[in-house]
């Protein structure tokens, strides 16, 4: 295996694409802007689901699974969100392919126009809002906590893997709710799950905070984010959660008679991460060797590499130990391939980011001691055998606490804090990452800085400093600092 | 709760409705034949989903995800394949809407026409193999054994809950390998997975064999099958392992070299089950009071209902046993509501088919008793709390070999033979199931036994005794008997 990559300095969205590439984590695929997701990725994305999904029912939630296809009235019932998302969409229009008369293949069937026309789900608040229309009569049917795992698709115009794809996976949470507070309470929440996801098990520092007018869900009356900063120093939302108010409900009139016996309209909220979060964890960690895997989400935790090669007198012992990491809960591969060299196999492993590499040969038998690399530090280090399982233990626990904490200092690194619109400029030149700047409010200046900069308000920050000071813009006061970025 | 479904004897597909109804499995959706799968229905395949995944994943296989979308000319590739599925498929036409100049909600934008039309998959040989030529070069890469979760589309004319849908979840393996034997054992391995889970977790006994010509899947050189019987005596074909020969890698070019360095051509299988399990499963075990589930299915296990409701005095001691029997990893549910009764909830659990429930009253707190119901005996009886966790796990046991047991004498009882036309006949319309009938082997036989008596052959068993006998419509020669039966 040919470890070249690129340096993330020489071209940093190239190291990206490499590392996708050589970790072996996704491939591009025939149909435009949809990638293949290749076993290693995936099982990446089966771990984070696992987690989120216990996360939710801990929660109080539960699964469930909505049509695939949107009528496409129903997307205009929503005037906001319509806007957002009719742009780019995928269009049924015909349900048979028939052979071409010529003879050259086959054809859409013309006679198979569908009457109304169906949208490949975008996002499901229309088709969900049109069911719980059903589901929802009186306050004992609430609140009702669904979540879907599902593919969705956007027409997107630009591309890349994990980050922006056509088609992508997701988890998709929708929700009802009697009164306006428990709604809101519900947004909060799960924004707090999303950034204790992103912590806790991606090791990926965070942002809370609150969405301007202009960047919030086409529908939604607030929307809450997470936001995470790349090695690039630009930012990337890695979830979103929405309060929608009783604009679904009032499209749909989905209405509940209260415990006064009175109809009112059902308060609502969605939220979702998806495969994107893959793409930020990808780009958090890894380093110009390769892949960097948080140990919580690594498909393989510990790999084992016998050396030179798996000789009978080796197996013994590291069949031995792969059962007790087994045992331990530690997710373990054993390389038991004859031909390939340790040089070429430290090397994979090195690519495919698993957090601690175990080498194994004769001489290390003797002495009883185990050679043990981790991947983060690339530090190695001669450990005895009696006591290794809890000594991985530990080492993994502090892999995962090194990333986090690394990730941290890069983005104390990369926040800073702009009085004026020249110094603004010239750190978003110099350094990128965040940058807290007093902001007037309006959608118009927002828009005018983009313009200007390429970055957006990433979010208004719930913990922030309440503070007189004057937009960078336009001068206009401003109470408080919100956080600008440029973003994937 | 309203108890009252249709009885079995009545009106059968009035029952399994009303049964998915009343249960709260699925409801109806906006969209054609698209069905919404509630949470207490998709609780149930989140368990199927664990447990094929698990032996899956302990035989070796991994998962990825391939796009939802076919570009139109991969499936000209393949002849058989295309005539099979193009006939029933959604096609994209379009990638965007636009407001309709008239003010009347959006159109789609014309400009927006896709230059290939893209199919919404109806499965996914040719995406894969499409992409498997990408990934294998050489025997080094063999076999390649890779399986995804994801739904795919269908657009039938006559759909059913569950059985037959538009849209269904589903599992699709699809393995490339070296040797024309190799490809055959996995579609035999994969075979027997299948029949291993629907015997030991669903409790539904399946003959294994394979399919006629006919009845084959389109580009399938052997289509193996598990074949279940319902209560109504028609068959449910439950889940297809393919054997594919080198057909997708000769329409798609895929091949390696193999060790002698010359190329050949890659061998394959593909293999599915998908939400229609669910249907068989109910189908399977339900009677007249509605839902009954297998224990190591069911989203609930045991459900706990104080009696009257829930008094203090009782929820200690009800908290307490909740705790204990999660402990022992059984799946549990305690009834806390205030304001229904017990009879009420009592049948509501019934509806369920939660396999066994609690009841404890203050009479039981003080005799240290807990009344425990069977769903499926519908037995009472009064057992001792010390030991209760215990008794409550070799009941689930019981209860799961029980339906089973049950299952099995209900399709004994509904196998038979028949030597002659008439006879076979006969059996068909008086009761119906499994019968085997010696065939004479053409195609053409089996179409008109299907046209004169709606039967087709379910399977050519793999364990069939080898006898001479005389075909039942022909009277030609045929060598073993073949198994007949109408089907969902």
């Amino acid at each position: 295996m040919a470890k070249e990559i690129t340096s993330r300095e020489e071209n940093y969205s190239q190291w990206y694409n490499d590392i996708i590439k050589k970790a072996g984590l996704a491939d591009n695929s025939a149909v435009r802007g949809c990638m293949v997701i290749k076993p290693y990725g995936f099982a990446i994305w089966e771990n984070m689901k696992a987690e989120l999904d216990r996360m939710f029912k801990e929660t109080g939630h539960v699964n469930a699974y909505f049509p695939l296809f949107i009528p496409k009235s129903f997307l205009s019932k929503e005037a906001d969100h319509v806007e957002g998302f009719a742009k780019e969409c995928a269009v049924v229009t015909h349900h048979r392919l028939m052979n071409n008369p010529d003879g050259s293949g086959v054809v859409v069937d013309p006679s198979s126009k569908l009457e109304e026309e169906l949208i490949v789900r975008p996002t499901s608040e229309t088709i969900i809002w049109n069911t719980y229309k059903d589901w929802i009569k009186s306050y004992r049917d609430l609140p009702l906590l669904i979540n879907q795992w599902a593919n969705v698709v956007r027409w997107e115009m630009r591309t890349r893997p994990f980050l922006r794809t056509t088609e992508f996976l997701w988890q998709e949470g929708h929700t009802a709710h009697a009164t306006k507070d428990e709604a809101i309470a519900e947004s909060r929440l799960i924004h707090d799950v999303y950034a204790k996801f992103a912590e806790e098990y991606m090791a990926m520092p965070v942002i809370q905070g609150s969405k301007s007018e202009n960047e919030r869900f086409a529908g939604a009356v607030e929307t809450y984010t997470i936001e995470a900063l790349m090695q690039d120093g630009k930012a990337l939302q890695a979830g979103t959660s929405h309060f929608l108010g009783q604009n679904f409900a009032k499209a749909f009139d989905v209405k509940f008679s209260n415990d006064k016996n009175t109809e009112e309209h059902v308060w609502a909220t969605s939220w979702g991460v998806s495969t994107r979060l893959v793409g930020g964890l990808i780009m958090t960690h890894s380093d110009d060797e390769g892949l960097v895997l948080p140990p919580k989400l690594a498909p393989y935790q510990v790999v084992i590499v016998p050396i030179p090669k798996p000789l009978p007198e080796l197996m013994e012992t590291i069949d031995k130990f792969e059962q007790e990491l087994k045992d331990a809960g530690i997710r373990v591969l054993v390389d038991r391939d004859e031909k390939k060299r340790p040089g070429f196999k430290f090397a994979e492993y090195e690519m495919k980011g698993i957090p601690i590499r175990f080498g194994i040969g004769p001489r290390d038998l003797e002495k009883g001691q185990i050679e043990v690399a981790r991947r983060d530090t690339k530090e190695k280090s001669a450990v005895a055998m009696e006591g290794i399982i809890a000594h991985a233990k530990q080492l993994l626990e502090e892999i995962q606490n090194n990333l986090f904490e690394r990730a941290k200092n890069f983005r104390s690194e990369h926040y800073s804090s702009a009085e004026t619109f020249d110094e603004f400029k010239e750190i978003l030149e110099k350094k990128g990452g965040f940058i807290e700047a007093h902001w007037d409010g309006t959608v118009e200046t927002e828009l005018k800085i983009k313009e200007q900069t390429k970055a957006t308000i990433r979010c208004i920050p719930l913990d922030a400093k309440q503070e007189e000071g004057k937009c960078i813009l336009t001068g206009a006061p401003s109470k408080q600092k919100v956080i600008f970025a440029k973003s994937y």
